[in-house]
């Protein structure tokens, strides 16, 4: 079975027995969410695998650590809500360093602090490959928003330039230098790594959106929001299919970073494609109702993070994405999923 | 860095960094405790890998399924609390069957429904070696038991026969037939498994005791507790170095099932070894307070759960076990650790 189908196969047997528990939201969005005396709780529960979702060649210990908190992280902020306690279990092998483990450690360390979350629990077992799975429990200040409130008429945002962590994995895995090794003895590569230095760090160091998050959802005027962790064309067919609409976006709108560009002159690759389909980006994405636009662009100018829009939602299913000279193609689930 | 070490690592890395969250108990205990308007949430998480904590050669995927859930729902239970919420996260590898998918399902769905607990989140990715982390969310209607509060002069009880699920490992380490194939194939394995079958049951597919446990904190003479995971030599030392007090226990008074006493004799084991250090048993193992023990084997046997007096607590540390002979000896982290 494939990961999409044993998770069907899961979710439609619990439908076919009795519920149990009380659960506001259970699988199929970014968090589950479940009551307790009137304020909300929400959970999360990622894994991450050595050599599937991240290389111990290139991937320092520090930001390793930075992101196996931030995937996590970003499902939270995805609700538009903030994390508060963290569990997490590390799968480690016998290669690690005590240097190895003392970096990071210092990451968790530090991704607590930054985000005010209390580590209250975890697991530690050796076994044949590296893996975490993070648990992050939080709670919303606002409305929590799901996958399934986007209406007929709403505009379709996004948090930031996309494809950037699929350009920094992709000069990664053309050479598995890691960036002190770079530093030490490839000096081109090291010229290279600086060149394209905003990618690599979205590959290696994302950065959640929670200011964000919370912030359009104080708005009131978000209808729907996820996070971008499986390339846009496959995150936003959520919000289509959930939300029982179609979502159309415009090429020429989708942003990328000026190195993006670059890169995929350098290399040859599909810049439409790695904006697309790559995934990592943990930006939001997000749709406004009518007349919320501009609140929703001055909350996130106050929170120092440019917002684009990239299209908008009307009577039908998937995702078109409409090119520069007004054709449509059907995108949907196009991007990636980890295989 | 060995597991022990990696914990009291972040723990002590913690303690240094100022406190965030609101956190009752952190790690250190079966549960992590968060308090929430009044009432206290407990969180769980484990991780089982393949060929550390389980071997697909042997285990039947539904029987595995239910010892996943057990693991965690155990922790809960060691708290005197019930289990609410669960999220899974499963690693697979390719060559699982689309039957052996079905079956794991078949368990994962049969121990929420047995235990009323709702599955509200997870996450699916292949990898080179299953594993699977679960996290279990509960609440305690009573007392919430630590294993920090054991007094001078408690009694320490155990929730059943101690040693049997290390009685079955040994079985099928000894052969790696599956209780399907020994049917088919193997007469003589057959045989030994009826022979054997509580303690095959007991490796295979543990029962946590909820019940128990919740019927114990409500009496109010239980003083600290804990499940049987690395073994009572290990577990103990907990309570008795987190109470800051010497536990003492009785060779004689520790039970085992009488099969465990024929396998001891017909495989030349130690009987006192796989009762003292084999774990995987998940039964409580908790101190009384003086006067409450008849209260307590009054409310255990309600809920049908033989429960048995193996010592007591004392000044000192560590653990010591009295010998038929009356000698002493410590035995405390003499249990084995996954390693």
């Amino acid at each position: 079975m494939h990961e999409r189908q044993i998770i069907k196969r899961i979710q439609s047997r619990l439908k076919a027995t009795s519920p149990v528990g009380q659960v506001i939201c259970g699988i199929g969005d970014d968090c589950a969410v479940f009551p307790s005396n009137g304020q909300d709780w929400l959970i999360s529960t990622d894994t991450l695998v050595e050599n599937k979702h991240f290389d111990l060649r290139w991937h320092p210990p520090y930001d390793l650590a930075c992101k196996v908190m931030a995937v996590n992280i970003s499902d939270i902020a995805a609700m538009g809500a903030s994390p508060l306690y963290a569990t997490i279990s590390l799968t480690f092998t016998k290669q690690l360093t005590d240097s190895w483990f003392e970096s990071f450690i210092d990451g968790i360390i530090d991704m607590h602090a930054k985000y005010k979350i209390a580590l209250i629990g975890g697991d530690t077992v050796s076994g044949e490959k590296v893996s975490f799975t993070v648990t992050i429990i939080g709670q919303a200040q606002h409305q929590i928003l799901y996958r399934n409130g986007a209406q007929r008429g709403d505009s379709i945002y996004v948090g930031g330039a996309l494809g950037s962590a699929g350009g920094g994995l992709y000069l990664f895995k053309k050479d598995y230098t890691s960036p002190v090794a770079a530093r030490a003895t490839s000096p081109h590569v090291e010229r290279r790594n600086v060149r394209y230095s905003n990618l690599i760090k979205s590959h290696l160091h994302p950065t959640p959106q929670v200011a964000l998050g919370e912030a359009l959802a104080a708005t009131g005027y978000v209808t729907a929001m996820q996070d971008i962790s499986d390339g846009l064309a496959t995150d936003l067919a959520h919000i289509a299919e959930q939300s029982g609409l179609q979502a159309v976006i415009f090429e020429e709108k989708i942003p990328v970073l000026p190195e993006l560009r670059t890169l995929a002159k350098e290399y040859d690759l599909s810049l439409s494609e790695l904006a697309l389909s790559s995934g990592d980006d943990y930006l939001l994405l997000f749709t406004v109702k009518n007349g919320g636009e501009q609140e929703v662009e001055n909350v996130a100018q106050q929170v120092q993070c440019p917002i684009y829009k990239i299209g908008h939602c009307t009577i039908g299913e998937g995702v078109q994405l409409i090119d520069s000279v007004g054709h449509a193609r059907p995108i949907a689930f196009g991007g990636y999923e980890h295989s």
